[in-house]
């Protein structure tokens, strides 16, 4: 992706997303010895930055694939993004959520205009029920990470916030199914080679981490992390460029998570989920490499159930 | 206070305060049929509105009564506010705090310089251990509502909202000691004449109701509210001013400010301490005077315990 072809995406999508506010704190930045730029996309539409690869994904489709509609499985926030985003656009949205999903998703998802239809729990039941509502609907089945057009548009936080800031040392992200991260080293490839990339993954779900020593995606056994949104393995579209340009992947425990988010919470009065606290986390254990230089922090999302807080 | 006297308060505490963001959300707005502008005193320097009253207030002592610092007596905002306040100016800050004032208050308001005396629960208790620290020391008493100084300061965050949007309709404030509510009033006939201010009270401590419905300053005989801000009754300094400008006080059920925090939380992703809630409760409860209006109003305060939330 060349900058234009980046710039195109931006350009694209601006009418659908939020430009979302950099945040600092000057306590924070006392604690890590560091000038901290925090990329609010809990303040994003929807709540999260998933918003941004969902609408481009569905802006780049031809006109006769728009008027079938697309189709995901997801209970967290692609599904989300997705109604939201296909709202916006006139398109339909078909989603396949497992029956065990909180109430709570469902309601943001039939809120948004999506379709909902309830599947099984299983990653085997969840893909064979997109299929089947692509099969009889004819609409286009979008990944949450693996796919192009969502990872460029994912990239498109990285790019506003090098636009603020050019001259970042460090960016750090969280790591997951791996959209966010590609996007934003493709972006910080064309706009800021001089600042390096470092992925915060929960140790739980560390197949990222091990992917980067293999050579080849590799999988989770399991996936108990407080970090919901990370829980999924990378893929062949988005992994070449994560091993292309990432500086390492930085593992952090279950208890850095939640302290991290709490950090946040308390000191910058705003609401992330834990999966945003992740790349923070990674940031803390990394106060040696980061001392006296400036940094960026994507804070990935807002939603959670304050209800039912870790801490 | 003329227009003059107010802008040259803000133009004197500008460089110690945030011009805190001022945040909308279309989902709210949806829901309550109207235009909201939340001014996020939360952002503000050390996480409240009352950073602005203590820093006037000091900034207008005189050359000697700077040399021998201020006292206060506040187990809550207040007491971090003079004390960061102090601080940024140069100042001393003695701080009478009940010894049962939780450790997390007691450590922040030492992390920004305060000298803190432990003294007992009870206000008379409270008020001899500020007495004692300004004989010993000749130290200037502040209050945190009740002083013309304060008052002043704390219509700045309205000043600015009003800056920002010169044509609300309606203000909603919450109602504690009195002393956020009695500047804003100061500034929105200043700047604002047309708009109404509403204030939202807590049920539980319902004391300025009652005053203004008596004509006298009233008492609360409990203080068992949710609002911790909001236990204080009203003095002769600012009550005067609320008779004279404000539209009415709106009141609230316990599980009513809890309900409205929650929402604050959940939909716009930021952290409100619960007496900031109570006046966004109160505008919950007015929907039929609100409806398709321009609405503003004061998120006072994100200091809360996240570990022991409401909810």
């Amino acid at each position: 992706m060349t900058k234009e072809d980046l710039l195109k995406v931006h350009e694209q999508i601006k009418p659908y997303v939020h430009n979302t506010p950099v945040l600092t704190s000057q306590l924070i930045n006392k604690m890590c010895n560091a000038d901290l730029f925090f990329k609010c996309e809990n303040f994003q539409k929807m709540g999260a930055f998933k918003m941004r690869g969902a609408t481009n994904a569905i802006l780049n489709l031809s006109k006769e694939e728009k008027e079938k509609g697309v189709v995901t499985h997801s209970s967290g926030n692609f599904a989300q993004a997705l109604a939201l985003a296909a709202k916006s656009v006139g398109v339909k949205a078909y989603i396949a959520m497992p029956e065990n999903a909180p109430q709570v998703k469902k309601d943001a998802v039939s809120g948004y205009g999506g379709i909902i239809t309830e599947c099984g729990v299983t990653a085997t039941e969840r893909e064979a029920a997109a299929q089947k509502i692509q099969e009889e609907t004819g609409a286009v089945y979008l990944h949450p990470s693996n796919n192009d057009d969502v990872i460029h548009g994912q990239g498109t936080a990285a790019m506003e916030l090098i636009e603020e800031h050019p001259d970042l040392d460090f960016l750090f992200i969280p790591v997951g199914g791996g959209g966010l991260i590609a996007g934003s080293l493709l972006a910080v490839n064309a706009f800021a080679k001089k600042c390096k990339v470092i992925g915060g993954e929960p140790k739980h779900t560390d197949d990222a981490f091990r992917s980067l020593k293999s050579g080849k995606i590799e999988f989770n056994s399991k996936t108990n992390t407080i970090a919901d949104g990370l829980r999924m393995h990378l893929g062949d579209r988005n992994f070449p460029i994560i091993k292309e340009y990432i500086e390492k992947i930085v593992l952090v425990e279950e208890e850095e998570i939640i302290e991290a988010m709490k950090l946040i919470w308390e000191r910058m009065k705003i609401v992330i989920e834990p999966s945003s606290a992740v790349a923070f986390a990674a940031l803390l254990k990394s106060k040696d490499t980061i001392e006296n230089k400036k940094i960026g922090v994507i804070i990935s999302g807002g939603n959670v159930d304050v209800s039912n807080l870790p801490f």
